[in-house]
């Protein structure tokens, strides 16, 4: 793990970027040390493309005491495009758009994406974990997908915030069934472009027996700032 | 309103029971005055037949400073049983023992209770309010039915956590589209009896844009004691 940046932000949080061979990655730590570990697991890009997940991680590490790390998804972010990644992201798109179904696309594309993300979070959590101001328990928030295998194969993981704005494979929601961490649940009561029910059903899915769903109105990126205390306040239970 | 009992808990909580006319009742205040109150109408009993949601209500006053009421509901509770309620009450056990549609009986059931409710909650509110301990805005937690019509009909009413484990009467679903305070909504997954199907299209069909579901699994009296610090922070950042 090589540290690119380091800077000390005015909440007093150490924001650094790092590499881990082709992983490129961001990680906050808060003044206290050892300090349990939050990995942020978006579908998006890298910090500077994604405000309101960076907000997250310094609220995070500045109110609760907690590192937050990120890391671009193998085609995602920094991170260079491959033609078959860009071919299913258009097939996905104009499927939306035309209203047609799309489970054997998510199938094609999100499925291969979790198969190479999570050997990559693993490899991310050995680094991280070996680090004197990371320790304790490790948590981990956002894209569903790769939050389910990750919690299935991954034993260092002990919660989990999934955010239920993506497709997940039927693949997945089957593996769901294997999750037994607590887990908190966001669902987007209008999200665009996703259907309640499966959402709804992979909630059930779950095999977990403390699972807890949050919906709010609003759009897929109109998640209201109070649920980020409530995440903070669930992986403060569990963690600490 | 006559005080009749007052007692100091160990958690430096007063407790005080009270009649205000035929409707008796119990007033939790915390040390620190004027406090915002919350109304708890639930369905049941008074407090000490209902120890969970005693513990609620002074958990809300001990750690977050709020003043908290509970009024037995007519024909519910201390209060004298009409033969009328009996008959309904009997009809809804033997409906859902033998799997029958239950919408006759709740309409002629749970409308008449919270339309003699109603009345009876602001009469209590006018009485509370002009105790000098009590100030600030008000909030109502618990039985839905009785919160869509107080929150519909009563403007001090600011916020509300409705419990979803309980029949709402096509009548009040209707208002609901009224209710436009911000509220949480507290559906049990597994509620014994209760379809989830009808909850979520009442969880639609509040008319205010900020709701939040909270869904948890177990039964119906299962609510994890997390929600009540949930409540209590919902309360916090809408009544404070």
């Amino acid at each position: 793990m090589r540290f690119t940046s380091e800077q000390r932000l005015d909440d007093g949080v150490l924001e650094r970027e790092f590499t881990l061979g082709e992983i490129p990655g961001v990680l906050w730590t808060p003044g206290s040390a050892p300090a349990p570990l939050i990995l942020s697991g978006h579908n998006g890009g890298l910090h500077k493309r994604l405000p309101r997940l960076v907000a997250r991680a310094r609220h995070y590490a500045a109110e609760y005491g907690f590192a937050v790390a990120a890391i671009d998804a193998p085609g995602h972010g920094d991170r260079p495009r491959s033609a078959v990644d860009e071919q299913a992201r258009a097939d996905l798109r104009r499927a939306l758009e035309a209203g047609e179904p799309v489970d054997e696309i998510v199938d094609a594309f999100i499925l291969p994406l979790a198969e190479k993300a999570v050997p990559e979070w693993r490899t991310t959590l050995d680094a991280l974990l070996s680090l004197p101001e990371i320790g304790g328990p490790v948590g981990y928030e956002g894209m569903t997908a790769i939050g389910i295998r990750l919690a299935v194969v991954e034993p260092r993981i002990s919660a989990a915030v999934f955010f239920a704005g993506g497709f997940v494979p039927g693949t997945l929601v089957e593996e769901a069934r294997q999750v037994t961490i607590p887990l908190q649940f966001l669902l987007q009561w209008d999200d665009e472009g996703m259907e309640r029910q499966p959402v709804l059903d992979l909630f059930d899915a779950f095999g977990t027996k403390e699972k807890t769903l949050h919906a709010n109105l609003g759009g897929h990126a109109g998640v209201p700032w109070f649920e980020v205390d409530d995440s903070a306040r669930f992986f403060t239970r569990h963690l600490k």
